[in-house]
């Protein structure tokens, strides 16, 4: 469970020293959500003399803005409160996934600064083609920062397939049929802008992190996920994945791989999968087998429907619609998912289940049979029964984990911030 | 995650300090296996007067003796080497479980100093005598530990079912049939010697814990877990357990009630289960699936086989003889639990899968069909795959780790040292 790319390798010195109290002072303000010195010294534990220090550093970074008054009552000068700057630094989320790409900007402040969907299937392209989609949709994404007045903090790009722990590689995607690559370098390398038209000379850092993780992430972090205790986050798409959030952190694995729910074999005569073995669990409740059950074409599935409900807009406009066939496909989908889910709550035991992605918009249809599932096949749930809740950030989650994970490595290292207007020294 | 019985529910004074300094010197000792005071002043950061004083406690509470020299030339006067006292208190493990009810007694050193195992349908007699039946084994451990000349330091009792955070409340036992009863409270009390017995005044401890969780834990603390990195370990029984370590500790879920892995759905259409649903994973592999299939009568099997493969004994001599019929059983049983076991590295990504119970003395006919499973049915195991290994403790391994357990309770808080000869003040 070391994440090697943050791993420290030589002895520690006085910047290291300097960096972690950085990181402690913007924590804490994240926390507090707005904080003024002297508070922030309490909480710390650090001088107040250091931490005058300190914020000057980060206000000089861009990454604290100063304003408004602590009127907490506390006695003595008023100090003035200190919050996260939000003009300063964006966090660029990308996402390749089966049947779509998506990018989306995130500033310090969590507001949604840029996002796009572009709905394409990505199995009919070489895997070169889509990344060089989905690096101009990068490109695109820090122009559009730029614009506005922000830098490019970071790039996360959120994958359908097992990454390498630390390692930018993407090991497989099995519906992509994308197997070992460097994904990270080579999306960094076709990311760098020629230097006429880069307004800074900082080329944002590039990470790659499974789909499913960031949608857990997403949801802790931009979502209700603070709520919700130890949860898991089954993302559906194409395929289906799983974010295991503990004690707030992501549950990785011993290697990285954890959580590929969808490829858990939940019926031992089922469909052939594309991982090599038979009735993993995305073969029967993924977006696909949901609209082949439900008789809908795949060509058709694009064109009707709300995108925002993305792969599964047909799926609800004919839901809504009341038909027979797409209702009993989600009816017996929601009981498969259910049961599955079982599975999960046996393992792990958590207090929350989130349904995410896809199953997001799908919830109305496939709750119920969800809940008989789930109860059906978990010996604690007669006991301790999990909350279910419903993601309001569904697709999107990914995308969004991935922009905030790219905050989140400069709120870590505020060394990491770009060095555009002023640099941290 | 948060134990109850453990938690601090008043503010911490100075015995907290205390409490917590002993611990740390004793963990320190345990983990350097044995120390001189200056090595434990610069381990753990105390002063030398302050590691002299806690020492002093530690000796005088029967917990440390010193004899040896430090000889690993360092400069200056060498100090005398510091130790557990494997004389002075004993770890008592009790286990019900459902064919049969075990005792072990554990010193500071690790050495077992009385095991028994009594084998007997605990199904067929009503709670209330199985528990007289534990209650009476208990009882004569505490008297075999004494007159060794040990005081019995704690009791912890493995259950093969769901246990209440903290509570000391089993909520379900499946294969028993046994409710919600406070079983440790219970047990307390029957466990009490009547004063003129008792050589103290001290009445140990009672805590109840999965056995499955007790099996994981004898193995990292008695077995070769710590060598293990994350660790899945299964426990074959009538029923199948897991017990999940990650990080060196148990992964207990929110409610603690993780690892029910015997209950995971692995066929729709499987047989119906004591515990409500169908298909489980424990009546495809558990015992007596095995030998059912094998075609061994249950009466019988007790009889036949060599006692110390538990309740495997009867197919053991029977794969040794060369049955095909059980032969047949185990290689289908081993290929079904490696299955299983793929859902586990899906969503877990172990470094280490580990086969307890009558899996172990059941290991060399099942292990390669089991390889074969895990492979077809985990993703990551095309690209990292866990290690496998066979446990040494196999069925005593719950016992042994509800015995350690009792001692590390100790470790962890030296004022539960039993006040029988001295007392830690």
């Amino acid at each position: 469970m070391i994440d090697k790319s943050r791993r420290v390798t030589g002895p520690a010195g006085p910047r290291d020293t300097r960096r972690h109290n950085l990181s402690l002072v913007l924590r804490e303000v994240v926390a507090a959500e707005a904080s003024s010195r002297a508070n922030l010294a309490e909480a710390t534990g650090l001088t107040k003399a250091t931490v005058s220090s300190l914020v000057s550093e980060l206000i000089e970074a861009g990454l604290l803005v100063e304003g408004g008054q602590d009127t907490a009552g506390r006695i003595g000068r008023p100090g003035l409160m200190l919050s996260l700057n939000g003009d300063s630094v964006a966090g660029i989320g990308l996402e390749i996934n089966v049947d779509y790409l998506a990018v989306c900007v995130l500033d310090l402040l969590g507001r949604v600064r840029h996002r796009r969907v572009v709905r394409t299937d990505n199995r009919l392209s070489p895997p070169d083609e889509v990344i060089n989609a989905v690096a101009r949709l990068g490109r695109q994404a820090i122009g559009k920062a730029e614009q506005q007045g922000m830098l490019p903090g970071g790039v996360t790009v959120a994958v359908p397939g097992l990454v390498e722990l630390g390692e930018g590689t993407l090991l497989t995607a099995p519906n992509l049929g994308w197997r070992r690559m460097p994904l990270a370098a080579i999306l960094a390398e076709r990311m760098r802008r020629p230097a006429p038209k880069a307004r800074i000379e900082h080329q944002p850092r590039v990470r790659i992190e499974n789909e499913a993780n960031l949608g857990a992430l997403g949801e802790l972090w931009e979502g209700r996920g603070r709520a919700w205790g130890d949860f898991c986050h089954i993302s559906g798409e194409i395929g289906v994945g799983l974010g295991i959030v503990m004690g707030g952190a992501l549950l990785r694995g011993s290697g990285g791989l954890a959580g590929e729910f969808g490829h858990i074999q939940v019926d031992r005569d089922g469909p052939r999968c594309p991982c090599g073995s038979l009735g993993c669990l995305e073969r029967l409740v993924g977006q696909e087998a949901l609209l082949a059950t439900a008789g809908i074409d795949a060509e058709l599935a694009t064109s009707i429907g709300d995108p925002k409900d993305g792969g599964a807009a047909a799926l609800v406009a004919r839901a809504r619609a009341g038909d027979g066939r797409t209702l009993a496909a989600l009816a017996e989908a929601g009981d498969v998912l259910g049961a599955a889910c079982g599975t999960l709550v046996n393992l792990l035991n958590p207090a929350t289940i989130v349904l995410g992605g896809i199953f997001a918009p799908l919830a109305p249809w496939i709750l119920e049979p969800f809940r008989d599932g789930l109860r059906r096949c978990s010996l604690a749930t007669r006991w301790q029964a999990p909350r279910v809740e419903v993601s309001e950030l569904g697709p999107e989650a990914a995308v969004r984990g991935a922009a905030s994970s790219a905050l989140r490595d400069i709120l870590a290292d505020p060394y990491l911030m770009p060095r555009g207007s002023k640099e941290v020294s």
